[in-house]
This record gives structure tokens, C-alpha cells and sequence, in this order.
């Protein structure tokens, strides 16, 4: 048996963080976000009574669902203190990763979506774009941005013929180059590890803020043309990578490390928000809210759904005393 | 894409209905229960305004998590008037349904943690008691019952021959017999309308009452025994079918047309959900809670969590006007 969700944080991050954030990962557009593996909770209140929310079975009806209030809310409405989870069993058959390059990440977004809804149930749909690849290539010496404009890493835990040859033939649909599919475990891990050295080879000697948009996988295509735009417009380079299948990704905007952030930065994001939002998307897919971003609670949920959350919070923590200035404040 | 929630109770339940109640069903063991496929609500509060929840993306990590609260609250906090659920692709491979009969529920308990802790992942694991079947074999004229003291039910939507090689080896472990698998879909249609007649032949001219209890996996055997011995000490035929992979039964008493209810139906219950509880499982699986089952609030949740409970209620509908005297009251 094994915990499913996979943050591309894993080294950093702890169960109990994954529970405040309600985390995503790698493996999310199979197995959901922690949320969808999370069971029960113990949670001390502001008051310091102990309880226990959700519980041991995989179905229940019982109560107002109080976990998932709990789960995502960042400490703001109590205090994490035991969890259990949901372990599924280990799938048989052979996992197959792979590694695809398209002529830019709108052509890979048009794959990904027809992959995505296909029934091939990859556990992992990564994407970088061209400016993270030149990164990555100057991190790893490797050259993989010579001839192409975005890459794409995939899994599939439980292949079969029938999976591999739809996915093959996707891939050959939308123009996918230079496909390696492997079952060797170290070569498997290496393209897990090139994926998770984007961040650190993105952010090397650079000032940078990493954004968190899902929308809706219909919009993925569209969003990876106007992000484009958006960096030519602005003069920005912004580098694009992220959890592909999820419709989620995450914008990079960089700049020199001894510069404080130019203020086109900020338009660059306030640009990427609003047409995320219009199109139906979030603003924070895994990351969360925080401090830097509580002040787009109004434009996310609306005046009243804001309202309803702060009302929440009164009611469970009525001195504010629990991670104050996060989340919804 | 399918929606993949597909309650018992199919014929007679709408979505509405499923999102108010957090149905579960037979594909539960695999694809969740309503609460795991709603994406977004639209939900009118008791003041009259309209509000958004969730929204269109699998990964969300803004606001509090209200979508969760407003699923499976019976239409006590507010009435949803529009829901966005997640579609999933239809899977590839070729569906192979089966059924396999064992000596009684506890041994039938036993292959059915065995195999739901492997990596088959079936799609649907029901099981029907020697008592439902012999209402069964009533019903539609068969003779399951003759020989055998329970009955599985299963489907495996994308099956390999890994996968079915695992599942005839676990089936011949905990001695399932009579074991018969099939890819033809007319038998397939067949074998789940005999799931899905085994209500009506149970209820057929009698007075009943159904339960719904959920454990942890690893107590399904052991509360297959204790209904067992429940009944022969209060003198009881109690009927035991359900969702057996998702630890989730539906122990059914029965009495004559004309009668009122024995006063031994009611200490059979209170027995088999103080037995629940005690192992850490819920006495509404999938059913929720309504009228009948409030008054066991405080024994499943612990007057802390109910009183939260009730602060919810009092704060999403301060007038008491939303579905009185259900759920909670």
C-alpha cells in the first residue's frame, strides 16, 4: 500500500503542511490533491478542546464534512494534530515514463488534453516550457532545448498494449518529436529528477515568483498562448512549467538578484490572475493562499463566499489568535 | 467521459439528491463516493443569496472548502440549484464482471480485504448473505442459495491478465466456489440487475428496516460474526448485502406486513452501532443521516464535533428554516 499524493516539494515538505496547504504534486492528475487522501483529522481548537473529524472509513455520511474544512485551511482554523490517511494498493503491471517534445507548450497542451481525456490514466503529466529547458539544459548540461520549445514527462503505472498504443498514437496526432518510453528504473528516476531540478535550475542567482494557476484543462492551450503574450507585451521572461494534466501551472517570473522586482512584474501577474479567473480557473491550484496572495480572495470567491469564509473563521476562532494575516485576512 | 458515482438506489435517485445525501454505490470502491466527483456548487443561502463554491478545476487551494461542507448536508445549510462534476475518461481494456460464492459472509469478508488491498482495483465487490439469497432465489427463480452461504459480486473495468491471474489466485486462496467470470455483457447486465433486485426481494411483503454501516476493511469480517450472532440472540433474520469493499453494509430486519416493529429490531440495532463505533466505523456509510438516525449524533461525533455542528447550522441558517429537524436537529 502507499500514500498516493507526490509534492514536487517532497524533500522539503512534511505531512503536516501538505494537510494545511492541501497540496498537489506529480501524481495529482491520477490521485487527486491531498484532499482526495486525507480520512480523518484530531484538530485543537482556538478554545484548546481536542476533536476528531472524518475517521477510518473510506465512505461517510454522517455530520457536516468538517475535514475538508480543516484541510487547506493553513492553521487559520485549528491545529493539525493527528492524521490519518487513505493508502491505496500498489498497482500491478509495469510503469513506463517518457519524455516528448512538441514545437511549443501550446502544441504539448493540446496533446496533454487529449491524453488527459483519453483513457490512458496517466499518474504523471509534467510540462516545461522553452525558457525552463535552456535553464535546465545550463543546470544539467544536458541540450535538450536545441531543437524543440517544450518537453513533456509522463507515467504510466499500469501500461498495457492497448494504453501504450493509444498513447503512441496521441502523441503522433500532435506532432510530439523524439519520444523515449522506458521501464528501466534508473532511467525512470533520472527523468523524475530532471523534473524536479527545474525549480532549483529556474531559480539559480535570479530573484523569481513562482505562480500556482489551474484552469480548466479545455483552457490549457489558450492560457500557455496568453502567457506568451503577456511576457512579449511586458518585455518578461517568463519561464512556464508545472503539473500539465492538472490544467496547473506555474509561471516563473525572474529577475536579477540584486534588483528590487520591476513593476512589470506585477502587471504580468495581475494579467495572468484576471484571465485565469474569466476563463474559470484559480489563482492557487496547490500552493495556497498565504500572505501574498489573501488580497485576491474577493476576486477569486466573490463578496459573498469571502464573507462566509471570514464568518468561519469568526465562529472557530473568534480572537484570531491561529495564523494570523494568512489565508483569508 | 462518464460520471462515475452509480448508486444502488440509480432508477429512483437524481443528482440532487446524491449531492444532499453524499450518495455512494457500487462503483464506490474505486471511484469514491459523490463528495470525491463534485467539482463546484451553486447554492442559495437561507438569506436568499445566491453563492458559488468550488468551481471547474480539480486542484483548488483558495478559500475554505465549502463545496465539501454543502455535500452531503441533506439541505440544511442551503439549496443547491446548480453542481459541476468531474467526468472521467472511460477506461480502456475489456470489462470482466464474475461472481463467486463462499461458505459464509466472514470467509467472503476475508477474500473481499485480500483482494481490495491488491493491486486488481475492481470497480464493484458486493456481497449478498445466505439469507438475501435465499430472498433472491425467491424473487427470480434461481437456486444460488442451495449450496453455499454468500455471494460476491465484482467487476474489474480494465482487466490484464496480471490482474485476473491475482484475482482467481485470491479467490482460490479464501475458498470462493463456483466461480464464474465473464466478458459477454448481456451476462454482465444480468448479474448486476441480480444486485440490484436483491432490495426488492428482500423487502417483498414484509416490514423492514435497512442499515448502513461502514468499517475499516480490516473489520469487515469480524462484524460479519457479530450481525451473525445478534441475530440468533435476539431471535432475528437479519438480511446482510452491500457495498462489502467499501467495508460498507446495508444489515436489514425484517417482520411480518401487519406487525408493528418487534421490540428486538431496535436492540439489534443500537447492538450493531455501538459494535460500529467501538471499531472505529460510521453508522451511515451512504445513507446520511435524515430523521430516523440524528439522535446518534453525539455517539458518532462526540458532543464537541456536534456541537460545532450545530454553530455550522446556526450560522448558515440562523432562522432554522433550511430541511428542519434533519441531519443535526
Amino acid at each position: 500500500m502507499f500514500y498516493a499524493p507526490d509534492p514536487g516539494s517532497k524533500p522539503l515538505s512534511g505531512i503536516g503542511g501538505n494537510v494545511a496547504t492541501n497540496a498537489g504534486g506529480m501524481s495529482t492528475v491520477k490521485y487527486g490533491a491531498t484532499k482526495d487522501n486525507v480520512l480523518g483529522l484530531k484538530v485543537v481548537l482556538a478554545d484548546g478542546r481536542e476533536i476528531k473529524v472524518g475517521g477510518r472509513t473510506l465512505k461517510q455520511a454522517f455530520g457536516y464534512n468538517l475535514t475538508q474544512l480543516f484541510v487547506g485551511s493553513e492553521g487559520t482554523l485549528g491545529i493539525v494534530t493527528e492524521i490519518t490517511v487513505k493508502l491505496l494498493p500498489i498497482p500491478l503491471g509495469t510503469p513506463i515514463m517518457g519524455v516528448a517534445f512538441f514545437d511549443d507548450m501550446t502544441k504539448l497542451a493540446k496533446a496533454v488534453t487529449a491524453i488527459r481525456i483519453s483513457g490512458v490514466y496517466p499518474t504523471m503529466l509534467e510540462a516545461l516550457d522553452g525558457n525552463t529547458m535552456v535553464a535546465l539544459d545550463h543546470y544539467e548540461h544536458t541540450t535538450y532545448s536545441d531543437n524543440s520549445g517544450a518537453m513533456l514527462i509522463f507515467k504510466i503505472e499500469s501500461s498495457t498494449d492497448e494504453s501504450m498504443a493509444v498513447l503512441k498514437e496521441l502523441l503522433q496526432k500532435y506532432e510530439a518529436q523524439n519520444v523515449e518510453l522506458t521501464t528501466d528504473a534508473p532511467r525512470q528516476a533520472a527523468l523524475e529528477q530532471l523534473r524536479r531540478d527545474m525549480l532549483p535550475a529556474v531559480f539559480a542567482g535570479q530573484n523569481h515568483i513562482m505562480e500556482d494557476m489551474a484552469m480548466p484543462l479545455s483552457k490549457l492551450a489558450p492560457m500557455m498562448d496568453y502567457i506568451h503574450d503577456v511576457g512579449e507585451q511586458l518585455g518578461l521572461k517568463i519561464y512556464v512549467a508545472g503539473h500539465a494534466g492538472d490544467g496547473n501551472v506555474h509561471p516563473t517570473i525572474v529577475w536579477p538578484k540584486d534588483e528590487a522586482m520591476p513593476e512589470a512584474v506585477n502587471q504580468a501577474l495581475r494579467l495572468m490572475f484576471e484571465k485565469t479567473l474569466a476563463w474559470e480557473g484559480t489563482i492557487s491550484g496547490e500552493h495556497a493562499v498565504g500572505m501574498l496572495k489573501n488580497q485576491w480572495n474577493n476576486a477569486e470567491l466573490g463578496p459573498d463566499v469571502d464573507q462566509l469564509q471570514h464568518q468561519i473563521k469568526a465562529l472557530l476562532d473568534p480572537m484570531g489568535i491561529l495564523n494570523p494575516k494568512r489565508k483569508i485576512n
